[in-house]
């Protein structure tokens, strides 16, 4: 498969999350980066990602590079199709190009696209389209022995896909047998499988969660589910919850962004990020909320760190400190690289995990 | 309007939640209840509300006794239609008569019930679709000097509705401009508005509860929200969490089902119901995470309780155990009356509601 990201108007570290994620992860050729503000360059001086990836204009050029499917490479609260983006999907449909899609939108609602797509005979797979028949959570036992870790975060758009992926890798280093649950449309264009778990209908959350952390089970003894939102967001809190009742780790990673000190979209209200150690708190209190009493607790045994743009310095000075005011292993494995992700799975494969 | 309920093999006390609302407050009037069990009773000695409304078998009957509309009465986890109300479905719609449903599954998505309908011409009403373009929670401001009053439970289906419409009947007896919020089928069906939280993109709950709140507070100066689930429910906690994030409450008044030893749906799994102390300084808790640190916080100021079937006895000793284990005003607003609905809206009366 090779594929053309369409990143109109929106290629650059902070808008362009999808096209980041699937540039550094998917196991696929990406071709081209359509945007014809950053066109001429390489991806990755734009974005860090897609070393040799050529940014174009137009879905032509991308088709002419040899792309046979375009994604959506960019993702706004709400989840709308931006207009700058419907004129690109128009041609693509209309050439015949398949899109992928992750936002809420519907590629087809849009009655303009769905001539196109006739026109062209082209098909669009809704990365976020959840499964019909989805049980309410609670119910379902995993493998005994399988390790669940959920990736939690201070806010939403953190960096818990990458940390999940990154720690996937550095177990499988390891020779542990480690798999990635995708919850969310970028995880789920990388994986090529999963459920986005905030376009579920409410009710199945949990249920959605659960179903997916039981079948990795059954073939890994690491299960690493990548977390979404945060209980602290105004907007998204719903889905983080269910999501962490559903999942029902045995081990969380705590993830947080450096650079952020307001909460991302609430920068108007001036809604600040809580402490780490405060969310760390938060977290273990609210994952015992569905267990019996008693029951053996969900422990956050590490933390991630997003310190994107920031000096070697200061990085070093709040990975440090995380480690501090936590006691808990702290790294970014990003920054870091393999040492930094390195640190978190050994955090993982030394916990005392309770005989659930 | 004039309104049958299909409750066919289910028309009891624990599983007819929606009929026993409906019965109860709606303002329109119910001809009929439908159910080939129990048929030849009146709805009151079965379930303990509905006096004079006969049961019948058959939908014709009801049809007889001038239903123009047909509510399907009970709903069950997961939010299937029963098999055994199909045929009565089917009935109703090739015959002409309406069909309001408040379950997950859509009726016209059976095919032979779309085709009864189109044959009837009648039109389904369902309860729980969602308006599109839902916000984000988190970004809308309510108008000052409304106070936000949010019913929690320890469980789902403990009361949360009726002592919501309680609190809104007792606050009109004080002469208050009181509103109750619909956020669940039954809600909705007795109000005649609203948005089932529980079955919006999960994405949006947040959002639509603060759509409705914010809507209901232009008029009222108290906004009473009816609540859905738990914190502690295993399966249904992610709404719960985006209700009380999205409707952001001035105050909280916690409602507990005297009988439930374990949680609703989890006896196999043995989930205790956990202490009505512990789950006020959970709601508490939870409620001041997306919320600015040193924000006033919002409190739990009354306890509601549910002590149906119980001895006059055990219900007085529960009362009194609860209001005294948590030192707030508690009270049963079926089994006292308005006796004990006017004492929960004392409470949220005489309560010091933080400026906002």
């Amino acid at each position: 498969m090779k594929l053309a990201i369409l990143a109109e108007g929106l290629f650059a570290p902070r808008t362009a999350k999808t096209a980041i994620g699937v540039l550094r992860y998917a196991p696929y050729e990406v071709v081209a980066i359509v945007d014809s503000v950053t066109a001429g360059e390489e991806a990755f001086a734009v974005v860090g990602a897609g070393k040799g990836v050529p940014i174009v204009s137009t879905v032509d050029e991308a088709r002419r590079l040899g792309a046979e499917a375009l994604l959506i490479g960019t993702a706004a609260a709400g989840g709308w199709i931006a207009d700058a983006y419907r004129p690109h999907l128009a041609r693509a449909l209309e050439s015949g190009l398949d899109v992928w899609n992750g936002l809420h939108e519907r590629v087809l609602s849009d009655p303009a696209l769905a001539e196109a797509a006739k026109r062209g005979r082209a098909t669009v797979r809704e990365l976020r389209e959840p499964p019909a028949d989805l049980p309410i959570g609670g119910h379902r036992k995993r493998r005994a022995g399988a390790v669940v870790v959920l990736t939690v975060g201070t806010d939403a758009a953190v960096g818990k896909m990458t940390a999940s992926l990154e720690i996937v890798a550095a177990l499988k280093r390891m020779g542990k047998r480690a798999a990635f649950v995708a919850t969310g449309q970028t995880g789920i264009a990388i994986a090529g499988e999963g459920i986005s778990v905030d376009a579920v209908v409410a009710d199945f959350i949990a249920g959605a969660a659960e179903l997916m952390v039981c079948d990795a089970a059954e073939e890994a003894d690491y299960v690493i589910v990548e977390g979404q939102g945060s209980l602290t967001h105004p907007g998204f809190s719903g889905v983080t919850l269910g999501l962490l009742h559903g999942s029902a780790p045995d081990l969380m990673v705590l993830c947080h962004d450096a650079n952020r000190q307001v909460m991302k979209g609430y920068e108007q209200e001036g809604l600040p990020v809580r402490g780490i150690r405060e969310c760390v708190a938060i977290y273990e209190e609210a994952a015992s909320w569905s267990r019996p009493p008693g029951d053996p607790p969900a422990r956050v045994v590490a933390i991630a760190l997003n310190t994107f743009g920031a000096s070697d310095r200061f990085a070093d000075a709040v990975i440090q400190s995380a480690a501090h005011v936590t006691a808990l292993p702290a790294g970014d494995p990003i920054r870091e690289g393999a040492a930094g992700a390195d640190r978190l799975a050994q955090a993982i494969v030394s916990a005392r995990v309770p005989a659930g």
